[in-house]
C-alpha cells in the first residue's frame, strides 16, 4: 500500500479511536452494554440479531440496534419488525463501520433505559477490524458454509473479536463443516476464545448465547458499579 | 471519509488504472484471457476454480491462477493439485488485489501457451470492485448461503461485474433460496447480466459455465485476430 495512505490511515484510526474511547466512557456512563457485529457479508448478523432482539425483550429488557450497510435499508426493515428501536446507517461505499458514524447517528436518539445496543458492521473480514467503535463486546461470526479457515485467513479480526458465534449450524451436515477444525482454528488466533453454534433458523443455541450476553453485561455493569 | 484519504486514493486508483491498462494490453498480445474472481469471503471462489481448472485442462487447455488471501497459502495448494501452476499472493492486511501485485507475480513466471489466466481476488465485496487488473473478464460470485440481497446491498461490485455465478446451489433448498428474487437483484444492478447456477459439490451447472467461457475466449481471442 502507498506509504502516504498509510500515513495518513494511521491518523484517521488515531482520531478514530480518541472518539471510540469517549464513547465507551458514555457508554458505562448510561450502563449501556454495546456490541459490534462483525462478519462476512451473508453469514447472518441480521437474523441472529431478530432472534437475538426478540429474546431479550421477552426477557424484559429494553434493547436497539444501528445496523451499517453501504446501501438500502433492508436490514433496519427486518429488524425494527422485533419492536425495537433500529436506525439504519448507510456508508455509501466505505466498507466499514467508524465511531463517527455511530456517534452521528446516536446524536439525538433517545433510548430510555437501552441496556443493550447492537451496532451490525458491514459485512467485510478486513477493515472493520481496524475501527473500535467503542463498543464493550466485539462479537465475530463464522457461517458453516463459509469453510473452517476463516479465522486463519482473517486472523486480524478474529484476533480483535471478544467472543465468536458460529451461524447456520443447521447446515452443518449438508455442507460438510468439520467442527473441531473451525474450532482449533479460531483458537490458534484467539486461544480460549468463547465459541456459540447458533441456527437463526431452528433456535438452537439461541437461548444459551443470550443468556450469556446477560451475564456478560451484568459482570461488566458490576465493574462500573464498582 | 477524511477528504485527504479521498484525495489519495485517487491518484492510487489512477496510478493502478495506467498499470492495469498496460497488463491488459499484453494479455491481449499473449491471448490469455485472464479472469478476475470477486466474491464475499466463503462464497465458493477456490471450489469453482478447482472445477473449472480441472475442465479446462482436460479439454486441453493450459491454465494458471493467482490466489490472493490476507495470510495462508491453503487455496494456492487445494488449487495446485489440479496440476495447474499456481500462485499465491499474500497481501498482509490489504483486502483487496492491485495491478502491482498481479504484475509482480507474473514476472519471471513462465507460462507456455497459457490460455486462461484465473486471479482470485481477496474475499471482499467493497473494494475489490475499485481496483482494476487488466483482466478481461470479471466474475462476482454469489453464494445461495448469503441471501439474495447482495446485489442491492452492494451495487458497485455486481455492476462492475460481467458475469455472475451462484454458488453452492446445492444448498438452495436447504436456505430456502429465492432464485426469483436474486435474479431480479442482479438484474435491477446490471440489466440483462448473464447468470450461471453452479455447484462445486455435485457438478451441477460447471459444464454450461466452462463452455462458456470458452466461447467468451474465442470471441475475445477473434477480436484481438482482426
Amino acid at each position: 500500500m502507498c506509504p502516504r495512505i498509510v500515513e495518513i490511515r494511521q491518523k484517521v484510526l488515531k482520531k478514530n479511536d480518541e472518539l471510540a474511547r469517549r464513547m465507551r466512557g458514555r457508554f458505562v456512563a448510561e450502563r449501556r452494554f454495546t456490541i459490534n457485529l462483525v462478519s462476512s457479508p451473508g453469514s447472518g448478523k441480521t437474523a441472529l440479531l431478530e432472534r437475538t432482539l426478540a429474546e431479550l425483550q421477552q426477557a424484559g429488557h429494553a434493547v436497539a440496534a444501528l445496523v451499517g450497510d453501504l446501501e438500502t435499508d433492508h436490514d433496519a426493515r427486518r429488524l425494527a419488525r422485533s419492536g425495537a428501536p433500529v436506525k439504519q446507517i448507510n456508508t455509501h461505499g466505505c466498507c466499514h463501520l467508524e465511531a463517527e458514524m455511530v456517534r452521528r447517528h446516536l446524536e439525538d436518539w433517545d433510548l430510555p433505559g437501552c441496556r443493550f445496543l447492537f451496532i451490525e458492521n458491514v459485512g467485510n473480514l478486513v477493515c472493520t477490524a481496524s475501527y473500535d467503535l467503542g463498543e464493550s463486546l466485539r462479537v465475530v461470526l463464522l457461517c458453516v458454509t463459509e469453510g473452517e479457515d476463516k479465522p486463519l485467513k482473517y486472523p486480524g479480526l478474529f484476533n480483535s473479536a471478544d467472543v465468536a458465534v458460529i451461524t447456520k449450524i443447521d447446515l452443518a451436515a449438508a455442507c460438510e463443516f468439520d467442527r473441531d477444525v473451525a474450532y482449533a482454528n479460531v483458537h490458534t488466533v484467539r486461544p480460549g476464545m468463547r465459541i456459540f453454534e447458533t441456527s437463526s433458523t431452528s433456535g438452537q443455541g439461541i437461548a444459551d448465547w443470550v443468556r450469556w450476553l446477560c451475564e456478560r453485561r451484568q459482570t461488566w455493569v458490576d465493574q462500573a458499579d464498582r
